[in-house]
This record gives C-alpha cells, sequence and structure tokens, in this order.
C-alpha cells in the first residue's frame, strides 16, 4: 500500500473527474464563489481556481461579477453553470395539436410552438407538423439543428425500445412510425420518443404539484385515461414500455367512464367539447351533468384504487384536459379511494395545463444530456451524438 | 490542479476503500489470485498483496491453498470472501408455523428449524415460538446472538416504518406487536421486519425461478392471496409499505377467489387441507374440482393482469402453497392475460416452495449487512449495532 504509481492517463482523467465535480456541485445550485467549491468538492482552492478558469474558457461556466455590496475588502467573483450553452427540445404530439417547447440546460423555456392537426391526418402529414413546430421553435430562438443537444417526443400509447407505439395508438396509422427515425435524418443528438401519461408524470414531479413526492400515480384524464408512474423517484417503464396501462383491464372501468360525460351532452355537439359542456353544466348545478361527473369519477377510481394498491404511492395527481374541472372530482375521489384502499395518498389536481407533456418531454431531455455528461466526461460543450 | 495536499487522514481512508474494493471484487465471485485480483481493482501487485494479507489477519479473506495441478511452476495462492465470519437469520412468521434460517454471509444455510404454532395463539405465545425456533437454529450451528450479523423477519400485512403491521394481520392480537423491539432486547444486530410476500419475490430474484429478471410481479398463492413486486432490480415497498396489496380491490377478486375451492371440498374438511384436496381431486379428474380451480384461477388472472397492465413485468412468479399445484393453473393464467393485458410477461412457477419467505428474509439481512459494510468502510469483522 505504499506504491502508488500514476501514469499521465490517470493525471488527466482525475482533472476530467475534479472538472465533473465542479460542474456538479454548481448545476441546479446558486452561483459560488472558488473558495465555496472547493469547500464543497474537497479541491484545494489554488485547485479548484485552474479548473474553474478552465470550465469557464470552455463555456461550461460564466462569471458573475460582484454587485460591490461587500462591506469588507474586494468581494469575490462567483461562477455559474452557463445553462445556455446547450439546448433541448421536448414535443407533445397529440391527436389535435402539437405542442413543442425549446429550453436551456436548465430548463428555462426560449420559444414554444402549438401548431393544429387533423385528428384524421396521415402520419406524413403528422410528422410534418412536428417538424414545422420544431422549426419554428428554433427559428424564434435563433438556434440550428446542431445547436439542439436532446429532444424527446411524447406520444399517446405504450412506447417500446425501438421508440415505436406498436402496441396500441389512437393516431391513424401510427403503429409503425418511428419518430426517432424521422428526426435523425436532421438531428444528430439523442433522440427519445415516450408516452405522454409518463412524461406528464416527469414534469409534475419537475415543476407541478407533486415536487415533494418520490413515490406518485399521475392520472391524464381527459377522453382518453392513462397513467404515469413514479416510484422511488424515478420514471418507471416497464420490462416493454407498457407499465400504467391499468385502463386496458375492463374490471377498472377507465375505457368506458368518459362515456358517462359524452352521453349526457347535447346531441350534435363535438366529441372534444362534449366533456367541457358538462363540467360547465354541473358546475352550474345542472342535476343531470352533476350525475354524470359523478358516475365518470366513480369509475376513473376504480383504476386509480388498482394502482394505489399496486404501488402505494405517496401522491396521485390528478392531470390531463380534466384537470381544470378537478374541483369536481377531487373530494369525491378521495372518498371513494378511502373505501377501497388501505392507505389513501394526496390527492391534488394538476396545475401544468396543456403543457405538462411537452415540459415532461424538456425534463427527459435534460436527464439525457446529464447523463450523457457525467458518464462521458467533459470535452468542449457541443451536442452529444445519438 | 498539480497541488495535492495528502494528510494522514486521506492515506487511511484511501487504504480503507481500496480494502473494500478487493473485498467487493471478492464478494460473489471464485477465489482469484493477488494478480488477479490488482488487475481488477487497477491497484498495483504489491499494494494488493499488502492489503490482501492484512484482510486475511482480520479474517474478511481466507487463503485457498494450491491444489498443485499447475504445470509450470509454483502455483498461486488465491483468496476468498470468508463468509463465515458473520452469520444472518431470517424468519417467517406464519398463522401456523414459524420457520427461522441462519446462514453464512454467502446464503449458505447452516440451520433451519420450523416450529408449529396455533393459528389463534396470542402475541407473547407467538413471540415465544420465535425465539424457540431462533435460539434453536444458533444452538444448531453452536453460535450465540452477538455471532447473528443482521436478522429479517417476514410477516403477513402491509409492515409500516417501524416494523409493524398496523394496517392489517391475519393474526391474532399482532396489529400493535414490534418484532424488531422485541428482537432488540437480544439481539444488538439490526432487525427488519417485512412484509411475506415481498421477501418471498426477493428470494426467488435471489435462488428460484426470476433469477434472470429486474421486472418481477410475484404471487403468493394459497387460501390468502398476496403479491411482492421488484421494479428494475429493486423490491418496491411503496410509500407507506403496501405496495402489491391489490388484493384489496374487491373488483380484482382475490378476497373472494379461495372460496371456490373451499366450498368444492368435502364437509369436516380442516381449511387449511381444503385446497389441497380440490387441487388432487382435480388432477384425478374430478369435474366439480376442475371447475372450483378453473373458477380460482379466473379470479387469480383479474388481480393478476391488474398488476401486469400497472407494472409490465418481465416475469409473473406463481408462488406460495398452491404453486405445488401449478401445473393445473399456468396455461389458464396465461390464457387469461392474454385476453386483458398488452404485454402478456412469463409465467413460471416457483419451485422454493415452503421456504421462500424465510429465505428473502435472509436475503434481506445480507444486504443489510453489505449496504452497511460497503456505506461505513471495513473495520476488523465484528456485527454492526442496530
Amino acid at each position: 500500500m505504499t506504491e502508488q504509481v500514476t501514469t499521465g492517463t490517470d493525471v488527466n482523467r482525475m482533472r476530467e473527474l475534479n472538472a465533473l465535480s465542479i460542474v456538479r456541485a454548481l448545476r441546479g445550485n446558486p452561483p459560488s464563489t472558488v473558495t465555496e467549491l472547493a469547500t464543497r468538492t474537497g479541491l484545494s482552492r489554488p485547485g479548484t481556481d485552474v479548473i474553474v478558469q478552465g470550465l469557464v474558457a470552455d463555456g461550461w461556466l460564466t462569471v458573475v461579477e460582484p454587485d460591490g455590496s461587500s462591506i469588507v475588502g474586494r468581494p469575490a467573483r462567483r461562477y455559474r453553470f452557463n445553462a445556455g450553452t446547450g439546448h433541448v427540445v421536448g414535443v407533445d404530439v397529440g391527436a389535435h395539436k402539437v405542442l413543442a417547447m425549446l429550453a436551456d440546460l436548465d430548463g428555462t423555456v426560449a420559444a414554444t410552438s402549438r401548431l393544429p392537426v387533423d385528428p384524421g391526418a396521415d402520419p406524413a402529414a403528422r410528422l410534418a407538423v412536428v417538424d414545422a413546430a420544431v422549426d419554428e421553435c428554433m427559428a424564434a430562438a435563433g438556434l440550428s439543428p446542431g445547436d439542439v443537444w436532446a429532444i424527446s417526443v411524447g406520444v399517446t400509447g405504450p412506447v417500446d425500445a425501438s421508440g415505436r407505439t406498436a402496441l396500441f395508438t389512437p393516431l391513424p396509422g401510427w403503429a409503425s412510425v418511428s419518430l426517432a427515425e424521422h428526426l435523425a435524418t436532421r438531428f444528430s443528438c439523442p433522440v427519445q420518443v415516450e408516452n405522454d401519461c409518463k412524461l406528464a408524470a416527469l414534469a409534475e414531479r419537475w415543476q407541478g404539484v407533486a415536487r415533494d413526492a418520490d413515490d406518485i400515480v399521475y392520472l391524464l384524464a381527459g377522453m382518453r385515461i392513462g397513467a404515469g408512474l413514479i416510484i422511488d423517484g424515478t420514471l418507471r417503464r416497464g420490462y416493454g414500455g407498457a407499465a400504467g396501462e391499468i385502463g386496458a383491464l375492463p374490471a377498472v372501468r377507465w375505457l368506458t367512464a368518459p362515456s358517462h360525460l359524452q352521453s349526457c351532452a347535447p346531441p350534435g355537439i363535438d366529441t372534444d367539447d362534449a366533456a367541457a359542456w358538462v363540467f360547465n353544466a354541473a358546475r352550474s348545478g345542472d342535476k343531470t351533468a352533476r350525475t354524470a361527473v359523478r358516475r365518470f369519477t366513480r369509475d376513473l377510481a376504480v383504476g386509480t384504487a388498482a394502482l394505489v394498491l399496486a404501488l402505494d404511492p405517496q401522491v396521485v395527481v390528478l392531470g390531463g384536459g380534466f384537470s381544470r374541472s378537478a374541483d369536481l372530482m377531487l373530494d369525491q375521489l378521495a372518498r371513494e379511494l378511502g373505501r377501497t384502499c388501505l392507505r389513501v395518498p394526496e390527492i391534488r389536481a394538476s396545475t401544468l395545463g396543456a403543457e405538462s407533456v411537452a415540459l415532461g418531454a424538456l425534463r427527459l431531455a435534460i436527464d439525457e444530456v446529464d447523463a450523457r455528461l457525467f458518464e462521458t466526461g467533459l470535452p468542449a460543450p457541443v451536442a452529444p451524438r445519438a
């Protein structure tokens, strides 16, 4: 144990690891001085200074000049992680719209584009709208494809290892579409495709009502009902990407639950507007509408109880389009869960609204960037390759 | 980055980390030479030799003398992790019996004790049987309480953070019993209490039919039906320890499923023998018995489908007392899952039989020892404190 052989490679590797530990110490934290960073990383102060200057030169860190408010002596410079050194794109591909968001590595949104798409559009037409939405974001932010470090896209239906929704998708002709391959023709960065409910669950833990929770059942409640699961702080995909698809079980009544709302709306009203009409009528005291909402909530509760009993989460988040009417459902949902569940979790209404899937896609893309950075070390900041 | 200050504490800490990396390199692996260990850990050969001799002196490693079969030169000594340096105890506290097992740190069982207990026994009587079973194991192995490094106990019902089954337990008066406090009066090592289905799931992944899987739904099928979940390679407890309790939902029919078997058995037969009678009759071609098994399996499948749809596991393990009759159920279970699940996992019958819960308890206890060793460094081998 007295002998220590140190090679040139060792020294380079150690310098890289030390640089990584400094970037980690700043990622997601307030700006810090060299002295603070030395304390936090356990490196020497002079050594920390050398690394920090190198990271500034590479573009990983930026200098925060002192504001002159220090009373004693010359105030120290602070450094912060330069989140603007890279960007990520999150996309929500829905039946009626495509929502794209572009953000820096801290998730600060720089541009958003929401474009309508015909529910009956064929895959080529829908992919063209995806491209247009992403292009709009890049144009608005003055960026080109090479500036994008990761892209994540949310779609309805369980997503398999190849990024396809082969098991099930409500989008016409979409089962064999590979969004990843399509986007790879224009972007060289990593592209991930993920189920929309799973991404929305990520968003709630990141910026939504479940920031304090590690065990979350997220409900995407709309004319389709789905679920995303976060267990022990990690999004759970399942072995084949189909975790959370409890709605496929007839006994839990999620497949038929929305029909209570639809059958209560006046004839002629569009399917997508029917639910809003019923929720409004219920809020105004319409008895038939209140019954329809109660029946919907009762059926929503059966599948929710199944997930709660299976997973014992801390929090259930009621999200999706119907979360705007959560006031009509939350109390009853809690009562129904109280009847069947051994331990009733907190139930909270999502506040992220229509952006939750795209926001979750941003989070997944940032996670991908971080994973690659912290795995492979810190070269000069350029987009990772797929 | 040129400056490196190395203090005495740093050197001690580095020696400890290097010792840890050598123990890790041997834990669960075949015996190795110093040269092999140096290669695997990246340490120098002379440095590795010094540490290995220290670990032998401490009792962490033992020497495997060469068998003289080497053709060229003097064959090298090998070293192996000395699993016998510590022991763990796993206990299964059931309604009718207490099963205790004592094993070394590799899980090699040194002693087993199975004692009957009256289903109506009060907590004090049941705890006395637990003590007796553990004592029998220690006596058989020639060990005393101070030689036991960790104890895990499996009980029926969800186990909360305090180690109690306050939410539900079928054992009379057991809801407020703290096994951990009881055992702490005699053992100073860590004591864990866990749900029996969860422990059985651990056992299947350790030594059973799910060794290759990271995503497992384990079914404990008997006159009570329960489930244990392993997701991404880790046992999932849930926020309040109640994960897997899908059987509490009336819609999944687990509560009533065993009644199909019970009502088919001849009058006067003991509840616990009724199922065995029906399975035997079904195997002999009795039509009524076959119908009863089919109805039981159909209801078992509803709750199983709920767990499969919620979690999308790679494997479903049919375990518990009824797994001896898996041949009568597996095909039908697969067919029923095929009807409702988006992706049907493999279904396998447990082969661990009545020992699965106690084996899982051993695994949990060994994990506890490993976690503490690898967290706190390697002093001389003594039992960790609770």
